[in-house]
């Protein structure tokens, strides 16, 4: 990839290539699984704990990957991005390292604690009308009007190459733990962290890889089936905030119709109950959406009996009150 | 150290060789840390999660040095362990690992997931009475009876090399971070891990140490200011069940009277705070007497404007009403 707006799909050098650029930057997160959890499933399950990466998502390695690249003299008419949170932490995060200005548009409904930790981040947060307003019209106009650069939650080549990276790593720590994945899930929302770990996934382990999702925000699984992109219908809802994007992004699902085995889709309870798993049996704190991998294989919407699983658990940034709901579960 | 069972302090060199002897079983947790935190608190706060080790707690570590050095001839006989729960599922997860028996006597009133736990990791649990019963002759009843190798929770060097561990990977890791700690502060309960900890750091980092208790069993923070064991008083209680030590081990005290720069406490509340601080900012459960070291750093039981503080969490098996009653402070 030779350009910082490169529109072409990233290709496995460019995650190599993101690795070493997120190098000393991003958490290399641990491999996580509990011997009795794996007993009572009766199959092996490795969480790779991405809610442990700074700003306590895995948006951070694609914002960074993104960002550290502007060339100095662009870097003061700052970055702009929208998201419902984790995206936000990120690029503010990203940006602020890189000592550069940072407006992110939110959702109103957007979690408190995600909205209060971009500010604390660097960020600039505009909020907006999930119902009557177009984040990407507020988005264009703030790009217009200050010169600011764009950074894409998903549809962006390295975007996807950063998120890739825990693809490259999961590669990597598996041979540590003396494990051979028969699957791997992922949580797809735009589909930017499937596709890229699909991408690294292909070229390394060469296993089965799935998408997760809401039951109501399905679209990648249905896009899939489909063999077209397939938008989500008006009106659906989750407590998965971090996966409500409307359509599979244009340049993630180029990836994904052709790297991924299937989509699979789990219940809000299922989610809650998989929050629930992780805070007791793995120790980590996981939002409704950063569960939903874990979930399909908790409840083994694909047969796992035997098998080894890799699920990533995308993000942590929850509300104390969503916690609790899932501690009640 | 020679021998399996002398009863000599271990010395740097005996945590260097426990490390060997975990590489591959033992998980190196990594350091976890929030920017935003950080800026809040005023001070640079790093927190070694334990709770993502093995069983849950660092007591694996200990565990797994002494139970992994039983000779094959001696490993028929079973391994004998006291403990309210870490130090059981510890001593029963290496135990199994090594294709030996275990047997754990626990307190009835232990967590009701310690007690699972320790079961589904292998381990025959005796229950007994805590207020009537004394587990040390249950103890040794069994190992007249059985032959059985009784594996201590703090006061035995193996024990203490294992857990040392930390001290050894806490100043390996700080490298990786660009951090140059000002102190480490580390939970106490017989002053096994406290200990450790500290002969590894005094060898490496050689920056203050400090233990951190619940107020009401300030054992070793007592000991410290006296020069001498001081005892828990009669009736006392806590939530912090993984540090309801009667008293300092002599052997663990023989260390931390000549390591530690002295004793912290906390109240049971500044604990749940902590455990809740834990679960919103680093995205890890901590249990309560996990916690306390971390609500010492949180609270400032010493100055710590402007400096660099290690804090070791050293588990994380609470049960759900614990956690929810944390989300709720």
């Amino acid at each position: 990839m030779d350009s910082l707006n490169s529109s072409e799909p990233p290709v496995f050098a460019d995650i190599k290539d993101a690795a070493r650029q997120l190098s000393g930057w991003a958490r290399r997160t641990p491999l996580l699984e509990n011997t009795i959890l794996n007993d009572e499933l009766g199959f092996r399950l490795i969480v790779k704990p991405e809610c442990l990466q700074r700003t306590g998502s895995f948006k951070f390695r694609g914002a960074f990957n993104k960002i550290s690249r502007i060339p100095e003299d662009m870097r003061s008419k700052g970055v702009v991005a929208f998201s419902s949170g984790n995206h936000a932490q990120g690029v503010a995060a990203a940006a602020t390292l890189m000592g550069m200005k940072s407006t992110i548009i939110m959702p109103k409904d957007a979690p408190r604690a995600k909205i209060e930790n971009t500010k604390a981040l660097g960020g600039d947060v505009v909020l907006f009308d999930r119902q009557t307003e177009s984040r990407e019209e507020i988005g264009e106009r703030l790009q217009k009007e200050q010169g600011a650069i764009l950074v894409k939650p998903y549809d962006e080549p390295l975007i996807i190459a950063g998120q890739g990276t825990i693809g490259l790593e999961i590669s990597e720590q598996v041979g540590e733990i003396d494990a051979k994945p028969d699957a791997v899930i992922v949580p797809a929302g735009g589909g930017g962290l499937v596709s890229g770990t699909a991408l690294a996934i292909s070229e390394t382990l060469a296993c089965p890889v799935y998408s997760a999702e809401p039951d109501s925000f399905d679209d990648h699984k249905r896009s899939l089936e489909a063999g077209s992109r397939q938008p989500v219908p008006n009106g659906a809802s989750s407590i998965c905030d971090a996966l409500l994007a409307p359509i599979p992004g244009e340049l993630t699902f180029s990836l994904n119709s052709r790297l991924l085995t299937g989509g699979l889709s789990v219940s809000d309870d299922e989610a809650l109950m998989a929050m629930k798993r992780a805070m007791l049996s793995l120790k980590i704190v996981v939002e409704p959406g950063g569960a939903v991998a874990l979930a399909a294989a908790l409840t083994q919407k694909i047969d796992l009996k035997g098998k080894t699983v890799v699920v990533v658990c995308s993000g942590g940034n929850a509300d104390p009150e969503m916690l609790a709901r899932a501690l009640a579960m």
